[in-house]
Parts: C-alpha cells; sequence; structure tokens
C-alpha cells in the first residue's frame, strides 16, 4: 500500500547540467523522498527557453518558458540560472509570493546576498543556497548550525576545480602553466573563456559567501583581494615542492583585529597540511574555529549530479520546514566586522629575486628586510642566467612592510628582477 | 543599550572536561549566543556528584547533586555523564517532561537509540547527538540534512584518535604496537584501561551510529563486526608502505545487496586516499554518496573543547526550534535495510604466509585460490626465517570465499604459517 501524502509544489528554473539532474532525482526518488520528507515533491514545472525541445528523462509537459505563472504556482522555487538577471528578478518574485528558494547562483549570493535575505526575513520565507559554495560538500550548515555556538577564526579554502586542476598537473607532470591549462581545456574542466576561474573572480565570490557565514558580517565581493594563477610558473611549482610546500589558489578568510580580511591568491602550504592532499577538480574548506579547532570538508565542488544532490539536501530541509512551519538556516548579520584592505593581514613570505651575482649583494638585500622590519627566516642561493636566483623566506610579517620590502628591492641596484612574492598559509 | 531576551533554561548534566567547557563557552559567549539565537540561556545547574568540590570558573551556587528537580526546571538538557546508567533514565525523564535532550554519549546512542528517538518523537521533543561521534566534526548534519535528498552507498571513518595516533606513530616511527601505546598513555592520547579503543569497542559504536544515519535504519551495535588494531605488527606497517599503502583502523558501512554491512578492522588504504593523510590523533569520516560523489569530513574526534564546540551547536539548533516551533533534526528510520554478518561484503585482501622455500609451494598456493574462485593480483616473495614470506594481494572476492581460502592454507602442508590477512580499501 502506498501512503498518501500532502503535495509540496517546487518550479525549477532551469533545465542545464544541474537542472536536469535535479528533475531526474526529483522523479526517480519521488518515494524515498516523499518518506523522508512526509510529503510528495510535485514539480510543477521546468523553466527553459525553448519547451518544445526534447529533453530525455523528463517530461515535455512540465516544459514552459512563462516564468512568472510558473514560480507563482509553487511553494518552493529552485532557481539555477545563474547570473545576476533575471535570476535576481526571478527570486524576488518567489520570495515575495511566500516561496521559498532554493539557488546554486553564487554570483547572485555573493552580489546581491544582504539584500535578498532581508527580503526573505521580511517575508518569513526561506533562501537556501548550499549548493553554491564547492559544490556538493555541506559547508554552509556547518558554518551556520554545527559552529553556532563557537567563534571562527580562519577560513581557508580550495574552492575552484578548475585551477586546481591545473595547479595539480602543473606540479605532478612539471607542465607549464598554459600546457596544463589547455589539458583542463580538451578535459572539460575549464570552460571555452577560462577568465572567470584562472584570473580568480570566481573564488573571490565563494570566499565572499564564506566571510560572510563564517563572521555573520556583509562582505561585499569587490572588498575581496584578488589574484589569479596564471603567473604561476613551473619553476615555482617545483621551488616549492623541494622546500616542502605545495601551491594552491586558496581563497582565505580571517579575523584581523576588529575586522576581516577576505584574499583569493596562490599560496604555498606544507605538504603535510591537509588542504595539500586535496587532488584534480575537489574541493575542499579547511575552518579553525576557537573551540573545535582544525576542520576540513572536502567534496566535489562542481558537477551537474554533485550539485543536484546539494539542492535536493536544501529541498528537503526547505519541504520539512514548509510543512511544520519553525526556523530556517536564516541568520542575521549581527557581528558585522568590517571588511578590510589585504595590507591589514600577517602572513609569511616567500619572494625570488634575480640578482647580480658579486661580493655585498646578499647583505645589501639583507639590509632592505630589515630596514622595513621583516625578519628574514631562510635564504637561499641558486645559480641563475647572468647572475644568481635567491629565495628569501621570511618570518611573520605584515603585507604593509612586505610591499614596502618589495618596492624597494625593485629599486635596489643589485637586484635584477623580483620574479616573484607568495604567501606561505597553513604553517 | 543590551537588548532584552527571553530566557532558555539549559541544565547541564557532568562537569568533566566536555562539560566544564560547555559551561565556561556558556558563560563567556553569553550576549553572543543571545544574538544568534535570539533569546538568552540561563544555566539552570550543573549536576555533579560533589556540589561543595571548587571548580575554577564555574559559580559555586550553579552546582547541584539533586538531578530530578535540576531536569524538571530546563527547557533543554544537556547529558554529558557518560555510560548507559543513569544516564538514560535522566534522557527519558527530561524528555517525559518535555525538555529537548543534547548528548554527547555514543554508548548510549548505540546502544538504546532507537528507543529514546521514539520516545522523543511521541513526545515531540529533540534528541541531538552530533558530539557523540567524531567529536567537533560536523558529521550527522551534514549525513540527515545535506545528504537527504542523496543516497549513500558507503561511510568509511577513521573515528578512534587513539588508534590513529598509535598506527600513526607506528608508520611514522617504525615502533611496535606496544611502544606506540605506552606513547599514547604518556601523551594523554590512550587511557589506563585502553581496551575500548585498541579492542574497536569505541568504534562499533560509532559505526553502529554512522550506518544507522547513512542508511535511515536500525543498527544494532552487537551486528557490528570488529577488530582492534593489538595485533598491528611494525612489519606489516611497513609492508604496506613499500606497496603504498597505509594501515588505518576503519569504522566502514556499505550497502550490500538489501541490507547492510558495518564493520571495524584495520585497514589498508592507497597512500594517496584523503583518510591516508589523517595524521595523529585526528578523525575522519569519508562519504561515497551516489550523486554527490566523495565527501570528507576532517577534525579533531575528542578533547574537550572541541566536544564543547559541537554541544554549543546543538543548544543553538535546539534553542531556534525551542523558540519558533517546527521541525527538528529527527528523521524517522524508514529504510531499515538488514544489518548483514561480514561474510556478505567483497572487498580485496592481502595475506601474508610464511611458507617453506621448495619448488611447487607457489604452485600450490595458488591453486588453494583458485579453488576457491579468488582470484591473485600480485604475490611477492621475500626471505623469511626458515623459509619464505609470500605477500598476495587479490582482486575482489567476497568474505566468505576469502574465509575459506585462508581456512585451506591453514592446512596446507606447504605453509608455515598464516601471518596476518587485512582488507585493503579505498580502490
Amino acid at each position: 500500500m502506498q501512503t498518501a501524502y500532502r503535495a509540496i509544489r517546487v518550479a525549477l528554473l532551469g533545465a542545464g547540467s544541474v537542472g536536469s539532474n535535479v528533475a531526474r532525482l526529483m522523479i526517480e526518488n519521488k518515494q524515498e523522498l516523499a518518506q523522508r520528507v512526509g510529503a510528495e515533491f510535485e514539480l510543477a514545472g521546468i523553466l527553459v527557453n525553448d519547451p518544445t525541445k526534447n529533453r530525455p528523462g523528463i517530461p515535455q509537459s512540465l516544459l514552459t518558458s512563462d516564468a512568472k505563472n510558473l514560480i507563482l504556482s509553487a511553494d518552493i522555487v529552485i532557481e539555477l540560472i545563474g547570473g545576476i538577471q533575471p535570476a535576481k528578478e526571478y527570486v524576488e518574485l518567489a520570495l515575495n509570493s511566500g516561496a521559498d528558494v532554493i539557488t546554486a547562483n553564487k554570483a547572485l549570493i555573493a552580489a546581491h546576498g544582504p539584500e535578498l535575505f532581508e527580503l526573505a526575513e521580511q517575508l518569513g520565507a526561506q533562501l537556501y543556497f548550499e549548493a553554491a559554495v564547492a559544490g556538493a560538500i555541506p559547508i554552509i550548515r556547518p558554518l551556520r548550525e554545527s559552529l553556532a555556538g563557537d567563534k571562527v577564526n580562519r577560513v581557508m579554502g580550495i574552492v575552484n576545480g578548475t585551477t586546481n586542476f591545473i595547479l595539480d598537473r602543473m606540479e605532478s607532470t612539471g607542465a607549464d602553466f598554459n600546457e596544463a591549462l589547455a589539458e583542463a581545456t580538451a578535459l572539460g574542466y575549464a570552460e571555452a573563456d577560462p577568465t572567470a576561474d584562472i584570473e580568480g573572480y570566481d573564488a573571490a565570490s565563494k570566499a565572499a559567501i564564506l566571510a560572510s557565514l563564517a563572521f555573520h558580517s556583509e562582505v561585499p565581493v569587490e572588498k575581496v583581494y584578488r589574484e589569479g594563477i596564471t603567473s604561476v610558473t613551473a619553476m615555482q611549482m617545483e621551488t616549492a615542492r623541494q622546500a616542502g610546500y605545495a601551491v594552491k589558489l586558496l581563497a582565505i578568510c580571517e579575523r584581523v583585529d576588529d575586522g576581516l580580511v577576505a584574499r583569493v591568491h596562490p599560496t604555498l602550504i606544507p605538504l603535510n597540511h591537509p588542504l595539500a592532499a586535496v587532488r584534480g577538480a575537489y574541493n575542499a574548506v579547511f575552518v579553525e574555529a576557537e573551540s573545535a579547532g582544525q576542520l576540513m570538508f572536502y567534496g566535489a565542488g562542481a558537477g551537474g549530479p554533485q550539485t543536484a544532490s546539494a539542492i535536493l539536501g536544501d529541498l528537503v530541509s526547505a519541504a520539512k520546514r514548509h510543512l511544520a512551519g519553525g526556523p530556517g538556516l536564516a541568520d542575521s548579520v549581527h557581528a558585522n566586522l568590517e571588511a578590510l584592505p589585504v595590507q591589514r593581514i600577517q602572513t609569511r613570505y616567500q619572494i625570488t629575486l634575480q640578482v647580480s651575482d658579486e661580493p655585498g649583494v646578499l647583505a645589501s638585500i639583507a639590509s632592505v628586510f630589515a630596514e622595513h622590519g621583516v625578519s628574514v627566516e631562510t635564504v637561499s642561493q641558486s645559480a641563475g642566467a647572468g647572475g644568481a636566483l635567491l629565495t628569501v623566506m621570511t618570518h611573520r610579517a605584515s603585507e604593509q612592510a612586505l610591499e614596502q620590502v618589495v618596492s624597494s628591492l625593485r629599486t635596489n641596484n643589485s637586484v635584477q628582477q623580483v620574479s616573484s612574492v607568495i604567501r606561505v598559509e597553513g604553517m
């Protein structure tokens, strides 16, 4: 005997890779989901550009191009269109109609999260976005709920699979950046225009979301410091490896004085750090909290079925809340630490320099660091073309002092070139 | 201006390492917690054996030995006594009085979880236990909520910090089991009587809880297959390392046919598997789900502040639900897969044998595997005392067939000793 359940009407906006997987899972697991929730999901419709186009596994009758009527007919709206408009308009329409909204749209949340959350709160509706950061990895719930009684000091994430794949290939095969990018493109890990990934824009959106969650504060994406991976060289990877480090593109959000700094840049981390073991296109988010200590969340950061899994998790939560009332995930911005510029951080740095190979160079370089109060841990020297190559590892120093050091080095007569400056974390 | 909040009365049962940290965090972060929850926590009292004993940082007036009155005065009861009785009696008293209960008591949940959840459900109360498995690592919420729309196929966890510390020391220093155990004891990682840890009883309780959550089924702890780490040798660690594996004590829960198998035993996993990088006393839970793919949750598995962090997370959730009503974590046992014996699994095995060093031995051994349909992947031979040492790695085989192989090998004239049989996972 089948149990009869109440129906919850769900509108799906978008039928791309994630959307079609969500539709498939809702159809395939209909009875199982009904048992978990205590109500049946009814797929009210799927918004697509062309409803006449056949899509395998999805009944044609569900397809529609009429966004407004579909949204207004639903209890829960799943927005998988991406981008800012018309996604924002649809999310607002849904919230205004009293529906709960689930989205995987990191750009929308990073750019307009605060106003959308405020709108939802005013209307007593919920906005879920577990899939917007790190795909299938449950990171939103742990940050908002499990760590709700703790104090997060720092979050470091590998939140972009494309760049992690590229750096991993450079490390394991010795390929240079362009070769590894070409491989990523050929394998479908990088898009035709990879700018958003390799220049760190995608990671910066996620850093803004992670920072706002971890520190209960508004963090506009424009306040996130951002460097991509295009200037990382095969030689840099090799030098790092020999010194016991991996090069990763990290999104780092940390408390600094009474504010916070969010930043995205290539980073050296020790090979025995858990983040160093995150290979290929996988993502991971490493959290340091006052009481909980070190935590890490690892998994697939993207992909249709993986992201659909996160959407379904949100759907079950939204449905349970819809049936029973009560609190959702929303959590007011109550700390509101100011998002400070990157100059406010303190960390360690590795600087590589091409210098002329003559007596007194090392003393001259060392005095530049000393003048600005930056303490040097190690210096190693190797032969370079037309001079020597110096690799300097500093102790903890302020970004501001380090910028002054680099600026002085650039005008120093013994320095031919400052080849690279890279931050070192996880010690 | 301070906002005035409603008060939620919290009873704390136990003031050991976790309890005193919970009390400290509740007192230190009172205002911050009130902002997050929208209500103030009032610590109604702390149950201790001797209320006259002074405890630093905890007001004497909060201490009481009157369990009944304390429990009946509270909205939320936090049980940190451990063991079955009187913990069970107190939890039942609290639920019957309409209070929500938070516990870190894995023994209680593993032994009496189903009846306690049923009692809570009948009374409309909630029972939270994030701290009972893997300390500070948020694993209960991800399994119950984030993956609620997915299908978990397998969970593999390093869920006991003591044994992971011992195995890690054996691997990194070449120490034998007793040396590493002595070091763990000296450093406070192992208790005076380490039986529950090193024989796998603690991990088996956690495996029962993980299996019941992952598969929405009742899994009595008696159905969990269990082997400890006392027979793991330094030589086995070294052999594993050379072959590209780490030895870990894993709690493994997996779907098998229409049932599930939960088991705890020393396991070989490839060095490039994320679980192999879990060092020292850290814990990690690796989950394979149909859509989400591979996920891992990593962090401190024990410790007063760490476990207290998980308790506070549950406390915030419980308080929000208390204020707003609505659904909690509870999730009915609706799949109820049968817990099957370990003979039903299929995996790979590494078997080491001492054999006489004479012509035809290899053929004789190989035929034993072939007779029982177990396919051999590699055999390596090295010189042993008074014979040769064979290391056999099989392809996937059923546990039942493997048991028959081992039994035949033991009576084979060429075999002096079956030195070890270890399962291989994570390939």
